[in-house]
């Protein structure tokens, strides 16, 4: 049984998990790729927080997002003060609450965080693999995180969870393998992506596949980055994650001096902004990373075998879903989030659904917001409840959960 | 008085202004523009359709939008088999009803269609002005179009008509030529962009001035253009001119073959769109005049100067307007519309307005759809009504016009 990352630190601050390391899992059998070709052998790196029971049921898998990877919750190191991507929602007390759950977060396959992708060696080449790395589809990752569930000997998941990208791998999972998933969650994500959806995809492609530097992939070997194509797919990006309201009360149309320049420089405070977040990203992201992310988004449709109906698609799922959506996403707005619960619904599943009233737009699902905390919190408490997991340094069973959720 | 362009052909199509010939008019009196600087000198390109009447009482101005052009009705030769970007709503028997009005469209200042704008000669350095054009704003343009007005002994637009930018710039002749405009029609537009507008024209911005063929505006000289930006620039824009739903409808998942490549070719039809629109753009538009264009937009805010009320900056404005906007146009939505009604009536001005039910978002101004064509016939019938404008050939005054309209 794997030890908890966060067992070595007892200074923790409050409801963090304090500092934790990755680990990395190698697997040697090869793994057959939607796309029809074959990974020899392939790592995962992954971080846990929490300790796994006796029995092996309190093991919660946490899928991440289009530029996610596996650093969840806590810090690399002691003067960290940057916490992982979904802190707000994983700790001591929180809605994936560490004194319970034993939390498995890793970088999928084809990422550039540590986990086998476009800047790992091919060994069959001798080179990186770049540009050569094959397509993953959602299908693919979720093959290879049930590997990585055999490799900590977790037969079952107590949930799955996941936001935007995230939540397809989730719905996958309930696909796939419904025995190995006691319940779901599926958070600001879509069951298939829209035509706009994909188009705003494009951009970002062309952007970072037109930049010169880009070497059809090879910029490696070339000793560069394809930096402004990966800085404009990210101001791209970071458009349709803000509602237009949030940016406006953000940065409305504020300038940066008291004039007009009348020129290119930076004027308006949003420009300052998209320019900020496009910079950092074109030097920490890997393009070709980038690239295969936005193609899994692009091709999951679970009911296209199914001649469109995503209730025969969800047939096979048997556990209870947890649906949320925000007000202000635009990206994958409550709507698409309705039509999974509808076809949840047609298919007889148990479903508990939310919208919640949010001004953040689709980065909603990164922050912590009373409503949906509370709501998050409840549906993983009654999970925890009907699997009889006990809070850690407890005897008694668990706390009764509430159940405050929507069910539509 | 100037001639219609069109009078020498008899066989147009009914309905059409038929073929057309632009005018050129030079300006030499140097126009002190608003980022400061001085244009000695300038020329605007423009069409006219329709006959101007004795007391030249008739005359419409349309004001064009971000990639527009003089060229809004008829054709430009016997040959050509692709009208003016607005035929769907001036000539004969049209809601500009060429029988009646005499029409004037013209290229604005910084433009690249043939009025002075970047690609022309800089008579200070003997080279093109490329980079070093000046920064218009709505304001040097509306400056500029009334040096035109006088050039061509108009004392006062019968309306003035514009969608989107050119709506703004109808927006602008009410308040600095109250007295010049008898009736102002103001489509899609907005009177001030919001953070998330001036993001996407960041966006397109940044897309053309990182592209290594742009050489800081010079590409002219090195023999080439930033087509790469370019195209960027039109796909980005694009996606905010058709609705979500138009697109849906238009594209929807489908695939140009039959499976999946799993790889980068174009896959869906949406990506195929996007390529072909952003390819045929950048080679057929000047990239510094584009830049102009969107910084233009950004700048204009005519509550600025009046402590952000609307009102106040509308006071001057003395005609009646007409504002139209379509249900699905997240670009400048209905809500934004609805910004400018609103400081019209607290103006104590008089206003129509109608929101049309539309699916073709942003782009549906440049449609024809029955409720929008009879508003907007209605307006002009009135106005011509008004002013007394007799239909072209008839004695009796004009007909009735009807009052479809919505006053809110």
């Amino acid at each position: 049984m794997p030890d908890s990352d966060t067992l070595a630190f007892t200074d923790r601050p409050a409801g963090s998990v304090g500092v934790v390391t990755p680990h990395v899992a190698r697997f040697d059998t090869p793994l057959a790729l939607a796309c029809g070709k074959v990974l020899p052998a392939y790592e995962l790196i992954y971080e846990t927080y929490g300790t796994l029971n006796f029995d092996r049921s309190n093991a919660v898998l946490i899928c991440h997002a289009l530029s996610g990877h596996h650093h969840a919750a806590g810090y690399h190191s002691e003067e960290d003060r940057k916490p992982g991507w979904w802190d707000a929602h994983i700790g001591p007390g929180k809605a994936i609450d560490t004194n319970r759950f034993f939390v498995v977060s890793l970088n999928n396959l084809g990422g550039c965080h540590g986990s086998t992708g476009p800047v790992s060696h091919n060994p069959d080449t001798g080179r990186q693999w770049g540009p050569e790395f094959p397509m993953v589809t959602v299908s693919d990752w979720v093959a290879s995180q049930a590997r990585l569930a055999d490799h900590l000997g977790i037969e079952r998941w107590a949930a799955a969870v996941g936001g935007s990208l995230g939540g397809m791998q989730v719905m996958q999972w309930t696909m796939t393998y419904p025995e190995r998933v006691a319940n779901a969650v599926v958070i600001a994500a879509t069951p298939r992506l829209s035509a706009q959806n994909i188009a705003f995809n494009e951009v970002a492609r062309q952007a970072i596949r037109s930049d010169p530097e880009f070497f059809d992939g090879w910029y490696a070997e070339h000793d560069t980055v394809p930096k402004r194509g990966l800085k404009l797919a990210r101001m791209v990006g970071h458009i349709t994650y803000l509602s237009e309201d949030a940016m406006g009360s953000k940065f409305g149309r504020d300038l940066r001096s008291d004039d007009l320049n009348f020129g290119f420089d930076v004027e308006f405070q949003v420009e300052s902004y998209l320019r900020y977040q496009g910079d950092t990203f074109s030097t920490a992201f890997d393009a070709n990373t980038y690239l295969l992310m936005t193609k899994a988004l692009d091709y999951f449709d679970p009911s296209a075998t199914q001649g469109g109906d995503l209730a025969k698609a969800l047939a096979p799922a048997q556990c209870p879903f947890l649906i949320v959506s925000f007000t202000t996403d635009w990206r994958f707005p409550p709507s698409r989030s309705r039509e999974l619960v509808d076809a949840l619904i047609r298919a007889g599943k148990a479903v508990s659904y939310a919208n919640i009233d949010s001004p953040h737009g689709h980065d909603a699902f990164l922050l912590s917001e009373p409503r949906y905390d509370a709501i998050f919190s409840a549906f993983m408490n009654r999970a925890a409840g009907e699997l009889n997991l006990a809070e850690a340094g407890k005897d008694e069973a668990s706390e009764d959960a509430t159940s405050s959720e929507e069910t539509p």
